[in-house]
């Protein structure tokens, strides 16, 4: 079985010869060949330029045998497509310049395709694809959620409360809509068209749901997410749907209809997959720290989730969130050729 | 049944005229009057000043018909009596000046009774019941929890992945059990003396638990989170256990041993009291943000929330986390008038 049908068949809940395994943020500043590249070019040039991204794409794959491999981008470019201003700004993250206020700002929002507005990570899926297939390795799109871009659009920075875009929720339902439909267009279009150029899989982050009530998140975030996937549905390739701090209302995640739900640490997996159901593929769900921790400690937690995981098929390792940036490449070494290792016999 | 009855009765999940309601953090900066106080005296010097702990801790009584009063202290100086520097710097939140970090500095921590380290908040306590007994409210104390303490201990400050304290929790499991095993006879001894001064209730704040995997926490917080509760347990008071970003392992918040679980927004109230099982009241839970929202998104919210916990004997209203700075009182005054009014006939 090769690397390629290991990750995709898990997606479908097919057996697979061993436990599939990805990271997010794999392509990311833990790695000295990555730093390599951020050391000559800013974030964002990155991203726009198709060669780096590929470039930096590849390096994980490269250094660690990894199941699939990630297109190099960031959940928020969608926004700069509808007009938003959008800069990383040292030591704090990314910044809007021209944050959403408004209900006039809401209408001048732009749904434009996004051949127009982000055809460089197109082109860059392109790219890696030609250099993945050789090797069998699946490349996967994503796109932040509707909710997480509004948050965003709104706050203009990230936030502790998110005060100000659960206030225009709360208080300008109407609006909200507007601006939430708009994001599931922009966002379902998006992925598609991700699929389109190459990508075999597709990620939505909503990495800021989890600061939702429980009822709010299924009124007001939930239905848009569930139009996005609909929309990039149509591409036939398997959705995965990530959040965080959603362990309360874990079934809600598999209601936005992905076909994969990945998971934090704050649940156990086989609690989680018993909430979601059977019928639906589970990703996580190591927690990112465990990652510095000595191999002894490390490898107990990933034995743990990966026997909790057990007999079921459709379990694809990962973190339950981006990997950290002080994480030793040793330890990502060590973690993938384990969990390979340990699931084969289980799988077998 | 007077107000005192109210409160109390709900911990013991005994009937009530009305749903009982009090806000984590009700003595606040969202209060002009606090606001005067602290114009005048920083922090630390309200919480070391009895008369002025006791004159903060009553401004909310004054201002709402709240059923509680919660002492007014904060989670982290039971950390000075074991032998840490602590301090609020603006704008950036408390700093440990001398954080833990080796066998050494554990080994260095002072275990003393809490009438030595924390007489101020005793006496605090003694001076608020002597003015709350006249109106028949009853006064809540409080601690940080071991896990909580620890992680302010270790970090020394705010984090956003707690590398620091997970680390040595998982790279050197003997000594973290030292760490904990003398913050929860810490934590139980001023939790007993709390009680022993006049409090009638406890609430333990574990506000960072949630950022811990549910098998991590059960392994190396929650038995000294239940060694804290059982020496506080002598006393014959109610004890509330609150934690947030919990819900992917709320059945564990139970087995604190807790009479009262406060849960946040992030799960509904129904679902909550579902997992936690009949048999223990249950606290909250709505997201602070909604109280800065108009009238009609704050009172649908809480309508909702009171609904959820229906015909039930043991709910106790309150925010998922503390009250936020930009509060309008007036919606608070509102909110407090509407759970009992809208309580009043589920209740009778």
């Amino acid at each position: 079985m090769t690397p390629e049908s290991r990750f995709l068949r898990a997606c479908r809940r097919e057996a697979t010869d061993a436990t599939p395994i990805w990271l997010m943020r794999q392509a990311g500043r833990y790695m000295p060949a990555y730093r390599h590249v951020r050391e000559h070019h800013p974030l964002l040039t990155i991203i726009k330029t198709p060669e780096l991204a590929c470039e930096v794409t590849l390096q994980p794959i490269e250094a660690f045998e990894l199941d699939a491999a990630i297109i190099f981008a960031d959940i928020l470019p969608p926004l700069e497509g509808m007009g938003l201003h959008l800069r990383f700004a040292e030591g704090e993250g990314p910044v809007i310049g021209n944050p959403v206020r408004t209900v006039d700002d809401i209408a001048r929002l732009r749904v434009l395709p996004p051949e127009e507005t982000l055809p460089f990570t197109l082109d860059a899926i392109r790219l890696a694809r030609a250099q993945l297939d050789s090797r069998n390795i699946p490349l996967i799109g994503f796109s932040g959620a509707p909710f997480t871009l509004a948050a965003y659009a709104i706050e203009g920075r990230g936030s502790r409360n998110y005060m100000l875009a659960k206030g225009l929720m709360m208080s300008e339902p109407v609006a909200w809509d507007t601006l939430m439909t708009k994001l599931s267009e922009v966002v379902g279009a998006y992925l598609l068209a991700q699929a389109r150029a190459g990508a075999q899989a597709l990620q939505l982050f909503d990495s800021w749901a989890g600061q939702l009530s429980a009822s709010d998140y299924r009124q007001h975030a939930l239905p848009y997410t569930q139009h996005a996937i609909a929309i990039a549905r149509q591409a036939g390739v398997p959705i995965i749907h990530f959040a965080t701090d959603t362990s309360g209302y874990l079934e809600a995640m598999r209601e936005t209809g992905a076909d994969v739900v990945s998971v934090d640490w704050r649940v156990d997996l086989s609690a989680a997959w018993q909430r979601l159901g059977a019928n639906v593929a589970v990703q996580g769900n190591l927690d990112p720290v465990a990652l510095l921790a000595p191999w002894d400690a490390l490898k107990q937690r990933t034995q743990a989730i990966l026997d909790q995981a057990g007999g079921h098929a459709g379990h694809i390792f990962n973190l339950g969130h981006g990997i950290l940036p002080e994480t030793p490449p040793d330890n990502v070494k060590r973690l993938v050729d384990f969990v390979h290792e340990y699931s084969a016999p289980v799988h077998a």
